[in-house]
């Protein structure tokens, strides 16, 4: 960490601020006075450093990071790619793993129809909301705990582990019961104390990026969920709020490289809310799947214009059986070159 | 609402849709027929119509709404402007309410001692977080319920009413029990479960808008809370996501003027959130006064550079003293304008 | 177009503004008169009503568009993909565009060793920079019209040709003499007067988008240019300013499938200015072409370390050449599948 | 400057790149070698290191600036306000200055009428625009250099300068003989050839905020124009580009308190095309004044709704005239208040 002192600060108060940093955290401080400017360098574990606190100092102009504030979540301390085991299927590592399914679950019928399709093109994983976070509060919420039955039945009929999002800390035990993964949806993902309890137990929690947040604050989300103890973090990009209003959010994939490169945990990508266009879903996976993404996470409807939500950003499943089709020639020929490096 | 249908859609898919859509929502329908587009304009209350689900249809190109999507936040259905009265304290109408504070409770002395400067300068309410939201686990958190207690203590000594952050359904209990008006964080503004279990009570809500909240999304989380019974709704501007690093985040003042046209719900500012920096809290809550602010929060600590969170934006109790000296002047100001109009 | 008046205006001023409209423009109007707000449906071709005059109208709540403002690069009335060619090469239809070289010429030597890399790993144009618009005016701002004539050895050396930027309409007869495509960078997408005087030559013209701008607002540029009577226009997308600070900018890669659907013209994608980050030009340059785009622009340095401007975002040719080996591979796999929908 | 190298960096390379720094810029540099990290602190004028230059190292992590990049316009090295004087008005300094005009010149009896009211209301300058930048080439791009006439003519009626706008290089002679402030708009500011030619004049140069550019980008492009010479410039705020819909841009009102901080140059506020919407002037007028903006710049019509651009921001002359006297008040205020200081 460094701390950049405003121009023409007397010396004595530079000294009184290094001995104040010095004594209140594990570190040492470096001194360098440039013509101008003069600056602290932090030396030691600067991670638990409360930068605002310095900020607070009325001769500091500013404060500059060089460590990452997150330890946990850092690739730096944890070279190799974390995977995560759900059941039979895996997040991270080689394989690509997909997650479909509808917006929400509206009927028995409905989600073991949905499920069986996207079993049988390949997917891995079936989502399905049964707590909904919707804007208004007139529009369909879910079918509730009702919901979460459902979901269990069609596991029970495809052997799909499932994926479904949790609004409230007093849902937390029946999801650690009835779900496979559990998601944060992006406008908790700084609902600290949803997080906090989340961490407490061991299930898989797939992560939503907020729509404001960015990659270090979502890195830092995680490290919360980490910090209680639960390792078992899938993070997801989701698209960013921007001023372009033809799709409905700006889909980042220079998110994918950024965290890969950060972070040892894997990450994937939901193309259905980042423009919330079907028709932008197949360009926008495939896209995912070029930029390095561990798995996709794709909305399947059997009748997009009669479902109870997001019915314009889900695909149908025969065009999500084609989608699979080419995703696993891309697939096919990344692990290609995987293997002829390894030969060589 | 209107929606737009795709070019060369075959006649009778528009049939079909305008019955589709006659028939699930109390609504009639007219098709205006252009060179290239058809258009069908709905008439009748759609408040409560679902955009997104005529989104899905494949022939649709574009829904536009014309009415706003609520209606208990809505001006249009409420023109008077809404008070919000709290012990002797109001919020709305014609007095500016003061919130001040620190960011966080540290110790009774602190509490009481700030309580006291801040009510001797004309505050009017007491703000002190108890429960934070902070960005990094390894932050400080809050005292937790120890400083809800002594939040209590401060409110004794100086009679103010006390405004502080709840972060979890669990605590909505102890809150209406102990808190004058209950704070919603930006973090928590799409916290759909939470508002609507503060809906069920009849306590002041001070809602904040989200980083990336659009301003119908703010009124609509609003609505939230309005719609399952509870009236007394605060709105706080303190600013949003941009691309500007200088300041923490933008104030957006035209938030104010726009808020006020659409809704009769009361709308503060708070200056020290937004920017993150000291010296800019007294012209920007000189500004948010010219713009037409309800009320404005604002973060005052006796000991900034040791305070335990955000020192970097809070002012000195004297800072204080001559910023309330000021903003006094100018309501004044304004109330002179407002007499001699009604002189005229 | 609709034109959405305030709740409660009197019908006279409906009546008077209604004829307005019809006698300014050659448009005819239809009246939908809902619960509380009325609506005016404008028929006929409203390309150059001007929404913002009759928004001026103090009764007008809204103008909300129906048919998009240009007609030239609309795909609506062009159906077909543009191709641009340019001696042996083109960009649009099915062969993937790469545009390849540094950043800036620095040397003769520089730029034909690098022309010559870029060729034998399969680029059809080679880029460089004889007039750099640099945010400050202390950096380095290019060889100028020195730089032009080194290009133009490149090309005489490998055959390719030459894209570069062109800064002032009073350098546009050089260009036109000297330059194959000429491009206009994000800062002058706007600069509306240069894009008029580009519109009377005939030369392919690169348009990139602005960092702040929609995808609309680049259309409407391309319209300027179209506008004049040069049909060779060529989109480029190169990142947008978001809050997000890890890259320099985000790739909006949406803008990809959403421009080819909206008009002819022909889109690529530049990776390396996107990001700002050497290491993401390989990943986001596959997800371009996964995503759809017709072409690439990458810079390529033979020495980042030391070039003269944004060494920092440049891949080595060896880099290159590996990527392009990878990117043929995808190309295939889609014209693979182009030619299987051909023989079904 | 500041430049923190990779983990785990061989020491080799920090050597040669130290040496490397050191010998290309007349800097020294201190290592400091922290328990993760190695920084390098640059010491000596970094003005004109070129920062990517040194992040294009491949061992490089990032390097961050502790001395701005500006100079000329640096409130460091020229601490005293800039007051800039235009016949007998002037711009900087204690006294508000008010701009005021059509958005564009329609006819003489247009502008000279407006100019009249706008002067018996206070204005200090007149506005109007001859060339207009417009995002669509259909509609109305200002009356040109007959519009320059006729503004000389309201000028010769009323006295008060003129403040216009220019689109091209090739204009700025006339513009030097015929206008007493030359406007760079948003879409121009980073212009370069633009501004580096307007700096080899000595007219004052009003340079408006680009819509997505930073503070530090609208001061650099004011160093553009500074270093050839012109030290007369001024700076104008005037909404930038957000996720708000509600209006067009997003007033950046802490602008002026960061600019005010880091510049010497006089800063003013357009709330005209900041929001777009005529009835929000008023109040973000008064705010600017509150912020501690040194002008306004407003758009006034005598006949809004058939101005022939931007008729919906623009307020009617006696709106204007009620504006002007409530803003008189406060800065009467703020006068009496400076005097009050000055007596203790």
């Amino acid at each position: 960490m460094i701390v950049i002192m405003s121009p023409n600060t007397p010396t004595e108060e530079i000294i009184i601020l290094k001995q104040k940093i010095e004594s209140e955290n594990n570190v040492s401080i470096n001194v360098i006075q440039g013509k101008e400017y003069c600056i602290l360098g932090l030396i030691g574990d600067t991670t638990k450093v409360d930068a605002s606190k310095i900020r607070a100092n009325e001769f500091v102009e500013n404060v500059e990071k060089v460590q990452q504030p997150y330890k946990l979540v850092n690739r730096l301390f944890h070279p190799e790619d974390t995977v995560i085991n759900v059941k039979d299927a895996s997040i991270g590592g080689e394989k690509l793993a997909v997650i479909a399914g509808p917006c929400s679950v509206e009927s028995e019928e409905q989600i073991v129809e949905i499920a069986k399709n996207v079993k049988d093109s390949g997917a891995k994983f079936l989502r399905g909301g049964a707590f909904k976070p919707r804007t208004s509060p007139y529009s369909f919420q879910g079918l509730g705990t009702e919901g979460l039955e459902l979901l269990k039945v069609a596991r029970q009929e495809t052997g799909l582990p499932i994926v479904t999002e949790i609004m409230s800390e007093d849902m937390i035990d029946k999801f650690v019961e009835d779900v496979d993964v559990i998601q944060v949806g992006a406008r908790n993902m700084q609902n600290f104390e949803l997080l906090k309890q989340l961490g407490k137990t061991r299930k898989p929690i797939l992560l939503k990026r907020g729509l404001s947040s960015t990659i270090e604050e979502l890195l830092m989300s995680a490290e919360y969920i980490m910090s209680e103890g639960n390792e078992n973090v899938i993070l997801c990009e989701r698209g960013i709020r921007t001023f372009e209003t033809y799709t409905r959010n700006t889909l980042d994939l220079s998110a994918i490289p950024a965290i890969k490169k950060l972070s040892h945990l894997p990450v994937i990508v939901d193309p259905s809310h980042a423009a919330g266009l079907w028709w932008m879903v197949e360009p926008l996976a495939k896209a995912a799947v070029a930029v390095g993404a561990d798995g996709l996470m794709i909305e399947v409807h059997n009748d997009p214009a009669n479902a109870k939500c997001d019915g314009q950003q889900s695909i149908k499943s025969k065009v999500f059986q084609n989608l699979m089709t080419d995703i696993n020639k891309m697939v096919d020929m990344k692990l290609d070159k995987l293997q002829d490096a390894v030969k060589l």
